[in-house]
């Protein structure tokens, strides 16, 4: 028998779960009336920005995000048919197969990244106090551990807002 | 030009949104290898559970949830066909439409109910002190505030573990 939880635990798990939800809503309809792009298409695209020559195998694709492997060939079909991305073989393996982000997928980039970090920030980063960004970084860095499958130490489900604004010259 | 995120502020921001996300994407995994119901089955038997008699009109349970009405339309289709919910036409109204809770889908929802609340507990909530609790709740119901659409104050996004282990004598 689970003991259910008492009233204010209640209290936070409901707040927490359900303006999560309202949020990554609101993220995505927002990006994408703005960029045309979905969230999935932005991780997609940071992830890529941030890999070497900007490539990387599907495999390895899918261990950064949080989608099953065919899901990730689903997207990336997508976002190669808008330019977004391209497909190559693998250098010295034939049939393996490396997702390369393109010139107009890293410009889409570029451009959605500062309108989606104004999104970012007016709905949750400017309301938090220091005190607060505080207990969120450590509570969501302690749950990411746990959700961290054994022996995945580097597998990151990236959203990165800062990212681009802090590696690309363009966005400084 | 939108001010980046300090280096405090990212970590709050990238732990937060990465462990929510691998946070929904486990719920949602667990859920159905022991239940067979996505958590989107799962709100809808709750917020069906918690209204009178049951039943709700398709706009208003599109308003408890996050998804497009289109979407409720889709959802509750696949319910009705799997005999969780019925559709019903409203009493005086013969366009309108009700979806109303079957047995069948108050059993399983009695079923999965504390099966879920242990997966919250073990992911969430079971690890937070009562000082982090109480910083969570006060954070994301002003975050549920901001993002609720002016003048739909009684509209909530109902993931309520809680609620039926409280109302249906079956879980006390």
């Amino acid at each position: 028998m689970v003991e259910p939880l008492d009233e204010r635990q209640q209290e936070c798990w409901r707040a927490y779960i359900e303006s999560s939800w309202a949020l990554q809503t609101h993220l995505e309809e927002d990006l994408r009336a703005r960029t045309g792009l979905s969230m999935s298409d932005y991780h997609v695209l940071v992830v890529l920005s941030e890999a070497p020559s900007r490539r990387l195998r599907m495999g390895e694709l899918a261990g950064f995000m949080v989608f099953s492997p065919s899901r990730v060939t689903y997207q990336i079909t997508s976002m190669v048919k808008r330019g977004l991305v391209r497909r190559e073989s693998c250098p010295g393996d034939r049939r393996g197969q490396e997702a390369v982000l393109t010139d107009e997928g890293m410009a889409a980039l570029v451009a959605a990244a500062p309108l989606h970090l104004a999104t970012v920030r007016d709905s949750l980063m400017d309301d938090l106090d220091d005190a607060e960004v505080a207990v969120l970084a450590r509570v969501f860095t302690r749950l990411g551990t746990r959700l961290r499958p054994a022996g995945t130490g580097a597998r990151r489900h990236p959203c990165a807002t800062d990212r681009p604004l802090r590696r690309d010259p363009h966005l400084a």
